[in-house]
């Protein structure tokens, strides 16, 4: 087993300009970005891309339509008569990804394989632009440790079903760790902006490859273990202070700081795992706690770009 | 490291009738499969899909759609007048369900955490239908290994990124080993029944949870390997009797074979790995090519049913 170093070069140049950490890229005759159906030979990516400032992952390619929609009201987008929003990657079905203004909404699919194609193929089209100071989202859901449902999670480090804070890649026969670290500045200004009326922390995130025995469920086709060893399970995760579980963040904390690029996963809970398995909130509840880290973000970014509501 | 014994007990009971390897489903109160928007109280499941016989999983949910319109063709399947098939699974948009007499059209997503989940839910499907003797297939594509592009590919064994032949699942702090074992007699019948004009053959897959370094390519964002130490490790593969590269046949396999399920794995060749990384294969011959799998196994369940074309 390889333990590769940490990287603590950022990958940003003095310009902020963002460049990937593969030099056989700049060498490609062509480089086709197969899973959202778009190449640097094909289209003028620079044209298309230059100005893009926050890039926003989610899981579900209708939420990340409808945070894109969101966000041409937030932002006040003027969009001309008779023009409204289109999918560029429209000629796949893999991914979605809307672009308005400064801002990408892009949709991962569910685990850490899915994420992981756009995130490489994102990050390609980003340094084919030629972008610079870009902050990355996810935008989440998922399931609580001791909270309220309906409370947002700032992921603060992820760690994977062992519990370890890293990513691990099998390449060609070894396996390759990456640190998933995140910005804790980031996290902290985004908690300092949240709106009351439901509670909004920074906590550990447990990240898995499978939703029903790796999250310790008792309800998935399979299972091997009892109701009183998934407590103390649950309950061990709670004192190590995992506030809430889902399935991308440790690739999307590990990929982003070995590119360099700020970034933070900001998570709803949709249920308490120390109350329960299913979920079984009704849809309307549902739709209202969905939009909530899209809220937060939508407000973290139209200040930034100093837009008043 | 707990490494869990394999399992050679059949689920299916004398009568081919399929159990959950799971007591505590049985004694929920309601089990609601939250992917795909169905339950067991909300819906008569044995009403809908006791006559279920064959599942055919593949990625993308356009292509298992139109894999299911070409059911409707292949099985002369009768829609009445002002009919036609609808998603069963609509309320989400995690992945689609179509039935088509006894075959089930679902969509998978990429990689083994999305597989993984319907998996779950369509076994606990089955369960709460109370199916019996029920065959799986996944329909896909994948990168080659030494085959003219366009080959089809039946699995043998599939083996993950570090060529191990068993599926690692983190569950409560600690691995369990399931081996990816399928059926060899289903492979053998598959050749058997493969149409002349282009390969069809039996060899190993490799299963990665990354699809650019995962697979030794130099195109994506991240790289930290030469095209010498590239093509070093294909040559490796091939020469163990790797034949393709996919993301999911890992855990197919092993959930198949942990549920007594008969599985196949059938894939595509879009690409010769040995021969370079980027897909560039025109549109419309990837959509001919992408046709084969479902093809063969449309034959094979005609053959089964007694359907003359």
């Amino acid at each position: 087993m390889d333990v590769q170093g940490q990287r603590e070069d950022n990958k940003m140049t003095q310009e902020g300009l963002f460049k990937v950490p593969n030099p056989h890229i700049s060498a490609l005759k062509e480089d086709f970005l197969y899973h959202i159906t778009i190449g640097n030979k094909t289209h003028d990516l620079k044209d298309m891309f230059h100005d893009v400032k926050f890039v926003c992952f989610g899981g579900s390619q209708s939420r990340m339509r409808k945070f894109a929609e969101y966000m041409v009201e937030a932002l006040n987008h003027k969009l001309p008569a008779g023009q409204g929003l289109v999918d560029i990657a429209h000629e796949s079905d893999r991914y979605v990804l809307y672009k308005v203004g400064p801002v990408l909404s892009v949709s991962h699919g569910m685990g850490i394989p899915s994420l992981s194609i756009i995130f490489h193929e994102v990050l390609k089209l980003l340094f084919h632009a030629e972008c610079s100071d870009v902050t990355f989202f996810r935008l989440g859901t998922s399931g609580g440790l001791g909270l309220e449902p309906g409370s947002v999670v700032i992921t603060e480090e992820a760690l994977d079903g062992l519990l370890q804070p890293y990513l691990e890649v099998p390449v060609m026969g070894e396996i390759k760790r990456h640190p998933s670290k995140l910005s804790k500045e980031l996290a902290e200004e985004l908690v300092s902006i949240a709106p009351k009326g439901f509670q909004t922390l920074i906590g550990k995130t447990m990240c898995t490859d499978d939703f029903y025995e790796g999250q310790a469920r008792l309800d998935g086709a399979f299972c091997d273990h009892t109701e009183g060893e998934k407590m103390e399970f649950l309950r061990r995760m709670h004192q190590q202070g995992i506030r809430n579980i889902e399935m991308e963040s440790l690739c999307f904390a590990a990929y982003s700081y070995r590119a360099g690029i700020k970034s933070a996963v900001v998570c709803v809970t949709l249920l308490d795992r120390l109350k329960g398995d299913q979920i079984s909130t009704p849809h309307d509840v549902m739709a209202v706690w969905e939009k909530r880290p899209q809220q937060l973000i939508a407000t973290y970014i139209r200040n930034k770009l100093g837009i008043e509501k």
